[in-house]
């Protein structure tokens, strides 16, 4: 008699974002003239880059030819994107990534949840707290944490590290030592940042623990100050200690194209076992790579014509951010974020939860934003916004909330 | 101090086709010259369809314009794809399959290997013995199995159950009641099918024990034989006990292009628990949805022009399969497959292994084919080559294997 994965059972509810559709989309179907503005999931708004547009038209062609006809892709993704990628992601920040350190996938989220693969179930996690729930997520799906605790809104067996006002947002050294530690710079959901510096140290520590770090970076692109890394591998002796997650999602909008990569530097082994040899034999195995349509378009964003075009989206991205910081601002709230990162937090008003604040955002302004609470239990009482929306949509949604203040 | 997983460690070398292609990469740069015909991995050559092509430009367009961007999927796939999988591949044969019981995927390599993060690590799995090794590379990776036992060349806590020419190629239901067993057919590698009222007899027994059937119907666009099933749902009960796993790899010659699916009945429940839910909840949080431009690459090969052109594309390369198949015979092998499948299995000669015989048509006929004992031990002294070349290239083959025999 088959016998289901029980982890599974742990999780209280659907994804986080799962959630908030079905919610929008029951409020939608009872009030269908709402102006709904949504600021909440991390999407982007902006068309691909015309350069991008370009690279998939010919490469189209190319499938379309018995000459040019690609089927399937070398196990670690075609080398012309990760050649692009070691020159500019890393060399020209002095970093050396290998060829085949890099691992080309169809996204962060994929990683994130898939990394956890090639470890213990027995290792112990800590994340920021709050931070993108896939992390904490997919290893109660892998048996790696405890039960669900209802009152305290925690898994056992996970060392949350509090990321709130009290703490700048950025996570404390953890008293208790972990085996693996998720850092996510900029933060997804506050926006946060630490300095290069700072970060350094968590190098330090997991050298000085034999902890590896998980290093989500999808944010990098929307780094504006200096003192703040871009990659982890600018620190010293990250390489015996770190993995890298990219993606090409917030940089270049590819959510709808579906591209990110993964970097394990061979220096990173346990017992003399190479994690990169476990995750090549994991991606040879259970993936057959991003389309070549997709890599190819992934390349593109690398040429001047795409570098070009992708930092004009983020500017533009970051204008809204700067919208919405002054707005809520203007409006009295107590904002985060929006400076290195498209994201902007807020501390809910009058005690309000998180959920309690999204219900009556969205009934009251009808803008859609995710409670602070679905990334974390020290999210409680914060509220995430985007600056993925339209100008149009940011400056409208700061009239409605400037409105709402006055009223 | 973190730990690895270990049962990465019990896997005795590379993928299959990672060391086929180091094997063929490391002959060619000793023979530059040699003239290497690629029979061996099961990829395709023609081109994408046309009514696919022009598919993807348009999408390609719409992600270019503001108004008909595309980001994140829906979590389950696009509702265009859905309804046309539902409607022409079960529908029309008279099968009712819900549109959220299916699954968009960016492969069937990816679901196989996936699949198994649903069901507990102590679950018992059987599988056919020769057949596509991510099964059991991946169970292994979750844990399900024991050692690898080097003299019998086989995983320890695995049912194997043998499709030799004894058996005619079929597995007979095994002694030992396993609780997950993966069924492929038309088989990978050998080319066999088993008629409708003998699969009938899997789903009864999978019932009557409460297993769960693991059926990949990769090949089923090649099935020409009136009994054989299209999919598993043809036969009675079997949404109480099958997952069926789809791709548009070999029907539509999207091995380039990354599309597939999972159908997971409602029905299909363990205590009350339904499967259903629990990969929908692993599909929401550890995965983001194939690319825009693929999935609406995947409906048009549902119009009856891609219809019509990728049924050219199996009729090219089932004709390929001919020229193999009668090739071979009248050189003298042993030789099944190649009816409702784009794989010929042949019976290696004077007693070779199946590594020995691709070493030596590799070197004297400079034809790569795939070691049969690559696929589980009762493969061993076996062969497959693949009908997915080029008709020029597949008569070519025979002509130098018809020569081998006469030298």
């Amino acid at each position: 008699m088959f016998k289901v994965n029980e982890n599974y059972l742990k999780l209280p509810g659907s994804y986080l974002f799962s959630t908030i559709a079905k919610k929008v989309n029951a409020y939608t179907a009872e009030h269908p003239e709402a102006n709904i503005i949504r600021l909440g999931i991390g999407d982007v708004t902006l068309p691909l880059a015309p350069a991008v547009i370009a690279a998939m038209h010919k490469a189209t062609d190319e499938m379309g030819a018995k000459e040019t006809f690609h089927g399937y892709a070398p196990d670690l993704g075609y080398e012309f994107l990760r050649s692009a990628i070691a020159e500019h992601d890393y060399k020209k920040r002095g970093v050396s990534i290998a060829l085949d350190e890099i691992f080309i996938s169809d996204g962060a989220k994929s990683d994130s949840g898939n990394i956890g693969d090639i470890f213990a179930t027995d290792n112990k996690i800590a994340v920021c707290d709050p931070v993108y729930p896939v992390y904490v997520d997919t290893n109660v799906m892998a048996g790696r944490t405890g039960e669900y605790e209802e009152a305290a809104q925690r898994f056992g067996n996970v060392i949350y590290m509090p990321c709130t006002a009290e703490t700048d947002f950025a996570p404390e050294l953890p008293k208790e030592t972990p085996d693996i530690i998720y850092l996510c710079f900029p933060n997804n959901p506050t926006g946060a940042t630490i300095p290069k510096t700072e970060l350094q140290k968590w190098v330090d520590y997991a050298n000085a623990n034999r902890a590896v770090i998980i290093y989500d970076a999808a944010y990098e692109a929307y780094v504006s100050e200096e003192d703040v890394a871009h990659t982890i591998y600018e620190c010293d002796g990250a390489k015996t200690c770190a993995i890298e997650l990219r993606s090409f999602s917030k940089n270049a909008g590819f959510t709808g194209n579906r591209l990110g990569f993964t970097v394990i530097p061979k220096e990173l082994a346990f017992d003399g076992v190479s994690l990169n040899s476990l995750w090549a034999r994991r991606h040879g195995t259970k993936f057959n790579g991003a389309p070549y349509v997709i890599q190819r378009a992934g390349e593109a964003v690398y040429t001047s014509e795409g570098q070009k075009q992708t930092k004009e989206q983020i500017a533009y991205y970051m204008n809204n951010a700067k919208v919405i910081r002054e707005g809520l601002t203007a409006a009295g709230y107590s904002v985060s974020g929006g400076i290195n990162a498209p994201y902007i937090w807020l501390k809910t008003p009058e005690h309000m939860t998180s959920w309690e604040f999204f219900d009556y955002l969205l009934e009251t302004a009808h803008i859609v934003g995710t409670p602070g609470s679905g990334f974390g239990p020290s999210g409680e009482g914060y509220f995430r916004l985007t600056a993925f929306g339209t100008y149009e949509n940011s400056v409208e949604a700061m009239k409605r909330i400037q409105e709402l203040c006055r009223g």
